[in-house]
């Protein structure tokens, strides 16, 4: 019998110790341009790591594929050297699931969470997370991440999948 | 009488002389994760000059008023120290005024332009730029750029405003 998990709605206090919730949130609000527009500032940190040669990038991705739930769920990647962060391109809700930063991933510490429609993430580095998918496809992400020549990207299998429910 | 400039629409060879157009255009397309995505990468970079203490950071800012066109331009501004990128986190149209990086301003170098709804910007640093305006209140974009403590913001006045057209 898999273990099932289910998606929780996404806030920054959940969140909090796999990563940033990129959102438009009261608290880092500020104006800008005479006021012109409001500012939420510095709501994520691209973390580059210790390794030179690293820097700060900008991509998009668009999916191809329509991913249906139950999902059922059986890696997760880390990227030892840097943070990543996705942020939704239009209004549309998608999923993260993410174990803490650690040598391996334990089962029970898996956390699932569904965003907003508004939210973007930033995974901080080493943070164990679902490569993305989509429930639609052709929707995009603009990416905000730490690029390398080779960047180095691991993977966990999981002994038996996990069932992801929104 | 004032000059005025009409808005080309944006595109990367236009916009080469003052940084980057981000969007998922086919010349960057890889495919990622199983080909359940299309990734257009390193489309961007932060960059983040030769001041150490500036770090790479993820905003949101969201326009309160709309501007109408013709817009009358009389001030563009610089970051020295570093590159700003916008992209909306909707589809829709916005007005990017630049002129090339330099200790100042000369009038017949300002250009105009106008994106195609899903088209974000990166200003390379140093590069002349009108402050963000909006088509419309309430829409939003999302800032990647070089963050400090006291970040420097260069400001331009025109002798004489140039008029926006659309």
């Amino acid at each position: 019998m898999s273990l099932s998990l289910r998606a929780l709605p996404l806030t920054a206090e959940r969140f909090a110790p796999f990563g940033d919730v990129i959102e438009a949130s009261a608290a880092h609000k500020q104006v800008m341009n005479n006021a012109r527009f409001e500012r939420f500032r510095d709501l994520a940190r691209v973390d580059m790591g210790d390794e030179s040669g690293a820097w700060p990038s900008i991509s998009i991705a668009r999916s191809s594929t329509a991913t249906e739930f139950p999902y059922r769920l059986d890696m997760l990647e880390r990227h030892p050297n840097g943070s990543q962060a996705f942020m939704p391109l239009a209004h549309f809700r998608f999923v993260v699931v993410v174990a803490p930063a650690g040598e391996s991933v334990e089962v029970e510490e898996i956390a699932a969470f569904v965003t907003n429609g508004k939210q973007g993430v930033n995974y901080h580095k080493g943070v164990w997370h679902m490569p993305m998918i989509a429930l639609r496809s052709g929707q995009e992400f603009l990416i905000v991440d730490s690029a390398e020549e080779s960047a180095i990207c691991d993977e966990h299998y999981l002994g038996e999948p996990v069932l992801v429910e929104l």
